[in-house]
């Protein structure tokens, strides 16, 4: 962890400590009420500036309009004063801007905040998109009511967090509130295919990158509508698991009975992985675990539940996990049969011994667990269940010496992150989320998906945090996405107040 | 079963018993060596019959060429003095051929037998077709080798079994050899899907149709070459298990460890059907089997083993079954997953919860057991397990009171058959094939396949037999399918030595 300079609530207080810091106070109460009367009386060219960026494609693999966004992002920072630079990629540019602490300086230098939105959206079916086109932005409701919404591709994921920015820094200088903190902001042009060029990057950049903290500007707030601080994401990786049976699909009449059925070798295998409630039985599954600590225990009691609504819509009669809520297993690993492939089903069945049956996993990871490590834990269950396992596609020797064949494959691993949130910068962003908000914000250890921010923090040394501000229901990936107005306007005075950071102050 | 009359070997011999009898007397060594020689003269002309026939394309599916099959059938059986009657049916025509018995009439009716063979063939991708184009027959090889193969859709399955009939009774006249039964055949214009109209053309021409007994003319001979009688097949009735999940895929991230996943639990339950020899254990399965007589073992365990090659060529290390013969296997029950689907696996993996999980399942059967009650024990299977089975697709409210719901569908059964070995009639086709071939046939108590053999006993109270006589490795079903003439020429002997049947002599 890095160190943190205590800092009282003045731009010109002296900080007591060396190292970095916000140079100046945070949101006051009276401010937040300034800057929602500056976005009611801006709205509309917030959303024209939004409408403007949304109407450009940005569907990740479309490099030509990959850089026509790079291009807007550029003229869009530039006109604030921002110094902006393109991170040559092959896949688009990495956009980076840097907008300096402003106001006089301290003794320790400002704090760095590393802000992280991606501009890259996921593919489009215009035929499937109900509103309208997806990249005609547009608005409907009145201008004036926030549950209006604005429809378009990446409405919600994820240019509109990168717009909300935008605006905070105008609005701040309007009302004459410095940003006490040097803001520094990456966007991503390949998000939505996995980021492949993000470590290279970072890795490329380290020192333009430098910075205190990581910001993560993606994804919805949680479901109830409340500001969220995420302080972690699960990790992922994918593995997939084939099992052999004849070299040809057989007759099952001629051989049924007789030739080793690949399909049911797979099922008792996967059966054998977890209990009847989702446990996961594969030993070593739980040990790299990063026990959740007693705040963040008191933090996961107080998220709101979302079960029973969950259970109503998603026509669940029991979930799995014995009880437990769902937020106490996104702080668990998961092992998920996400596919399952053998011969055919339906119209298509055949009457054969399949020669192959396949189950794509994923294995979510939570803090401290090295994802490769799990496979291993996966490929050592199959060993003990008699499987003789493989890499690569066993040969007929190998084929023919062994009873059960089992090709276990990986992809590549993210690794979970979990900040602490008792540590005084975790304790300040849910201080700036509080003040934006005027509420309580929900606390959450672990989002269940995945993001890159353990690639910042292994790569560049970071804590990392999710703010996001978009709502829930936005129908990320799919049609119609759309972003809800009021969550636009809230996260304008949300970046405001990360911009205008809070005391950091170390725990006595 | 029905009374078969004592026939002393003599055309002129008078039935001892009233009752079907073949009136003459059966082929004997000498004219099986006149047979041999004449069809050797005859070759040619045979070919130039066959290869006609394999050229009219025949695909079940192309009625107009499905109807042109049928006009050549009738022309090829009117030249030799048959009545033919075409019986209509959606499919297509069933070509309905009948050749009385020839001889001085005896007090006893003659033996009437049924021969089936079916004219249409399985759907064709000519590109992949590397010998000759489909429906352009290619002798490959001297005419005169056993081993030349003729290669043609059909070539095999199962137009030369009908070229072979035809040939048999011209050689049979040539020779002056009567005919000592009443011979009836029954071509099927649909058998590559299904048969469907088979059984409203048997129960609508039941009197046409009467016989003693029928002999099945599809399928190859035992793998070893060997000649084969086989007393019958297994049945089938096929299943679809489908288990549901949440209502739709939903992220892995953010709902995997709660969200039940379908394809664990389908796999918890297909592994629960069956031990990791293979052997079922749903309660009851094996209950309705009726078990192999002493003759039907004594059977078992001469036909010749081919379970090193299987093994050899399949890649298997270890068969299922515990040790058991593929033969001892054939005879009892199967339960294999034909295949499986849930999500997507490979390049179109997604890290979703999948909403449903589908297992497509084919039982095949033995003797004696009622398809749908094999159904019903897996059902009730399912229901041991805590499963709630439905018929239909489940309602929401289904979905959200039960916790484990499967929908546990079934097609059309077809029920087994297996024929005596030790009756009468039995011994004498034994007889009629190893007088035909000159030494002791493979006989297979029960097929591994299924066929419409029950169908005949169910409709037309017939004991049934099958009597191939295409190679093994006739490539059935797929590209470059052929016909060994080897095969071809044993095959005339064979029917003609059915159609002067030898005595059917009374057990003691």
């Amino acid at each position: 962890m890095r160190r943190f300079a205590l800092v009282v609530v003045s731009c010109l207080a002296i900080s007591l400590y060396p190292g970095p810091s916000p140079r100046a106070a945070a949101l006051e109460p009276d401010q937040r009420q300034e800057l929602t009367q500056w976005v009611a009386t801006h709205g509309d060219d917030i959303l024209e500036e939004l409408t403007a960026f949304l109407r450009l494609p940005n569907v990740s693999a479309d490099r030509e309009n990959i850089a026509a966004n790079a291009r807007a992002l550029q003229a869009m920072w530039e006109r604030r004063g921002a110094q902006v630079r393109l991170l040559p990629g092959d896949g688009g540019p990495y956009v980076f801007v840097h907008l300096p602490a402003q106001g006089p300086a301290t003794a320790a230098p400002p704090l760095t905040v590393l802000f992280y939105a991606h501009y890259d959206g996921q593919p489009v079916d215009p035929a499937r998109w109900r509103v309208t086109p997806p990249f005609q932005p547009k608005l409907v409701g009145a201008p004036d009511d926030p549950e209006s919404r604005i429809y378009a591709r990446s409405a919600s994921d994820d240019k509109s967090p990168i717009i909300a920015m935008a605006a905070a820094v105008d609005a701040l200088a309007a009302l004459g509130l410095t940003r006490n903190v040097d803001a520094k902001f990456i966007f991503d042009p390949e998000e939505e295919v996995g980021s492949p060029h993000l470590e290279a990057t970072l890795a490329g950049h380290a020192g333009l990158l430098a910075a205190d903290l990581l910001i993560f500007a993606d994804g919805p707030v949680y479901p109830t509508g409340a500001p969220t601080v995420v302080f972690g994401t699960r990790g992922i990786i994918t593995v997939e698991i084939t099992v052999y049976g004849p070299a040809e699909p057989v007759h099952s009449g001629h051989y049924g009975n007789w030739a080793p059925n690949p399909a049911e070798k797979l099922a008792r295998l996967l059966s054998s992985m977890k209990d009847a409630q989702g446990h996961v039985l594969v030993d070593g599954f739980y040990d790299q675990v990063r026990p959740l600590s007693a705040g963040e225990k008191r933090a996961l009691a107080r998220v709101p539940p979302v079960e029973d609504e969950l259970r109503r819509r998603l026509l669940i009669a029991r979930p799995d996990g014995g009880g437990r809520s769902l937020q106490e297993l996104i702080n668990l690993p998961s092992l998920n049969v996400r596919g399952l492939n053998s011969g055919w089903v339906g119209a298509e069945a055949r009457t054969i011994v399949p020669a192959t049956a396949t189950a794509a996993i994923d294995l979510r990871l939570v803090r401290d667990i090295v994802p490769e490590d799990q496979v291993d834990l996966i490929r050592a269950h199959a060993r003990r269940l008699g499987f003789f396992v493989v890499m690569d596609e066993p040969d007929a020797a190998t084929r023919r010496r062994h009873p059960l064949v089992a090709r276990i494959t990986q992809g590549a691993g993210t690794r979970a992150a979990r900040t602490p949130m008792d540590t005084p910068l975790s304790q300040a962003i849910i201080k700036a989320v509080r003040r934006a908000a005027g509420f309580e914000p929900v606390l959450l250890p672990t989002l269940g998906g995945t993001g890159p921010l353990s690639r910042f923090e292994d790569l560049l040394g970071l804590p990392t945090y999710g703010v996001p501000m978009v709502n829930s229901d936005n129908n990320q990936h799919a049609p119609d996405e759309n972003l809800r107005l009021g969550n636009l306007w809230d996260g304008i005075l949300l970046y405001a107040s990360l911009l205008r950071f809070p005391a950091v102050t170390p725990a006595p």
